[in-house]
């Protein structure tokens, strides 16, 4: 790998980036400052027309998926090679920030252009890539999209994935205008050489430390649960204490085990959250005859993740038992951890060196679209610092000097794997 | 009082009033079989139009006022004379049931008919209401109607209510077509001399007890508070749980307290739910930064649902502090139990034993626009029968022959009321 074709100075234009990141935030179904944009709303069909048009506008190839992935293509000198991927997700859950996924989507065209203007030439294609559903608003499956690209995806479990209207993915696919053939999303094993995608840390490590690059080298094991418990409504004045069976207090107690599950871990990594909590009928007089709840559990450790989630599961029985109530329990997904590819880390830390910054390696908690990629081909990500480790609210912030440093490393990254041998 | 001018038999048709329970019940927002009738919806809407045609039908004058309470009034001999008031409410929670508060509505309706095709003409007016929301659903509060008829209602607290969308009760009228002028509501307190409502009992006593008439002689006193605990959000991946000030935890925490202060009171009658319980953002991956709770407390014992809800209240700030988390309470309603009017109770007594029943005295521990009516004017309530106690539920029902008894026995009272001298 070399990097001598390219100048001292990357002309990454921040400005341009950033103001684009405000344009994009335009995009949303709720109201600003907050950013809403579920997968195959309103929002986000005017978000991917947008971007298409970007990606155009910088002389890329685009193309779509049957799931709605997102592809621009810069040929390289030598197209038979397998590409360089980079990109993430441009999805927003309710209410959230303008940076999660959407500075390496718009960061990967940046480190596009910066290549471009500065006059290089890419040996290996480079491909930017738009994830569908890197959020698990919608269907309650988070990465559907990439998870579908690298076939980490079972086709009959995706189908069977609903919305809160009922709905299918497939059907939302093609009410979208994609055209919804889950199985023909694979991709084929050698299309890429290896992958690296920017992102924001969602976390204060970066930020505390003073360290505007962090190399990830590994990305924690994700579990999702969805448990339903259904017990017996009733007039909440007439149905005397000792005769009910609440199905939202058995939930309650599940919420608080739950978040044993996370405290009492024996790793201090392991993290259980309830984030969906739905009773029905939902009515202040009414005693609740059935509670829906959504638990994400993770973990470094996929033994430790694994404990937890079993304890919850075992909790959800008990609890059920002990209140009468029935209960239903579903594992959404329980995904192994990722190890990024050293291969990649060192064209980053090659990268990092070459922009003159300081970095230091790390864990992703948060789960990407990476962890899936890594399946696929060789992985790893380049985190930049947010304020505060805010994420998933309107305050995330990264500052504009912090993007311009992550998408100069970026470009150097995908310049110095465009330029590598076969097997390197 | 007598009943010297009745027939042996009150010719009440349980065909008719079934099949307009029957018929009301297709004014719905939700799917069939469940009712949903929310104040100032399509459906509520439709409903008024409906029964205000009935109403003119069996030649009634029909009037509504600034919250649309509506009121049919059969005009008396003597008009002067305060009239007899009767009905109950014909809006409905998500998913509920068609007995709930429409038999007294469509009886009170069904007992005037009965009276007139029987030859009967009254000295005081008779007059048929439907209160506007008796249910909480839409603001929180519940008895909006019969609140502001009574004067129990602070106008500056109305205001404040807001629905799901924030709009306020006045603006929900106007849009609904009333003039939305609360302060007119207020009736004076001589327009009615008497008051007597139909319900099912939405209990297991009457039904358990083979009885088919319950003579009410209290209703129970309930209490509704709003919770609110705000945290700090952020993304369920990356915030330790040391870190974490989870407002669904807390709320969850709270939940429990509320079962345990109703388990645990020192009163056998005291009842306290959670019905509503929001978290925000309410995403799987997401810490919920805020959660809003909606939780209601009875007692026939004004003393005992008092202990309850302050055990509640300094629950909710025991779990704030400990969790460092911030709380709203906000007590939304809390009123005095009714005791109900001899004078009444002993005309729905008379009633009973002209049509040859059986009757028990009994306590509502479920609410009614009674509670607010007793403040006004002299008050007692008939209880019918439903089966297995349920309510609030699709599978709610009372049977022909019982509805048919109830509407008898109100038909006998509202007679002897209508003939009762001033003062009586």
């Amino acid at each position: 790998m070399t990097q001598r074709a390219l100048p001292a100075s990357i002309p990454v234009d921040s400005g341009r980036i950033c103001a684009e990141l405000q344009e994009l935030a335009a995009f949303t179904g709720g109201e600003p400052p907050g950013v809403t944009r579920v997968v195959f709303t309103h929002a986000d069909r005017d978000a991917r027309q947008w971007l298409a048009a970007k990606c155009r506008e910088a002389g890329l190839e685009t193309r779509e998926d049957g799931v709605g992935n997102f592809f621009a293509r810069w040929v390289g000198s030598d197209a038979r090679l397998p590409a360089v991927g980079t990109g993430s997700h441009t999805d927003a859950i309710p209410n959230s920030g303008i940076y999660d996924g959407t500075v390496g989507v718009l960061g990967g065209l940046e480190a596009i252009r910066a290549l471009r203007e500065s006059g290089f030439v890419p040996k290996r294609s480079i491909e930017l890539l738009m994830f569908t559903s890197e959020e698990p608003t919608r269907f309650g499956i988070g990465c559907l999209g990439s998870r579908l690209l690298s076939g980490r995806a079972c086709i009959e479990s995706v189908d069977r994935l609903r919305d809160g209207d009922g709905g299918s993915a497939r059907d939302a696919a093609r009410a979208a205008g994609f055209d919804g053939d889950l199985e023909s999303v694979r991709i084929a094993p050698d299309h890429y050489g290896h992958f690296v995608e920017l992102h924001i840390e969602q976390g204060p490590l970066l930020e505390r430390e003073g360290i505007p690059i962090g190399i990830v080298t590994a990305i924690a094991a994700p579990a999702s649960l969805r448990v339903a418990f259904a017990g017996e409504g009733g007039h909440a004045g007439t149905v005397l204490m000792p005769d009910r069976r609440d199905a939202l207090t058995a939930a309650a107690e599940l919420a608080l085990e739950v978040e044993r599950a996370g405290r009492e871990s024996e790793s201090p990594d392991t993290v259980a959250t309830t984030g969906v909590f739905r009773p029905f009928p939902g009515a202040v007089n009414s005693i609740p005859s059935r509670c829906e709840l959504e638990i994400d559990v993770r973990d470094t450790s996929e033994g430790s993740r694994d404990g937890a989630v079993a304890r919850i599961v075992s909790a959800a029985r008990r609890i059920a038992d002990a209140r009468s109530v029935a209960v239903e329990i579903e594992t959404v997904n329980s995904d192994p951890p990722a190890v990024c590819d050293p291969t990649v880390v060192a064209a980053i830390r090659g990268a990092v060196a070459a922009e003159g910054l300081s970095a230091r390696e790390m864990v992703s908690r948060a789960y990407h679209d990476s962890l899936f990629m890594a399946t696929l081909t060789r992985t790893a990500m380049i985190f930049i610092p947010c304020r505060g480790g805010i994420s998933h609210r309107p305050e995330e912030y990264a500052s504009p000097g912090d993007i311009r440093a992550g998408v100069a490393v970026l470009a150097r990254t995908l310049a110095a794997l465009s330029s590598s041998q076969a097997g390197e």
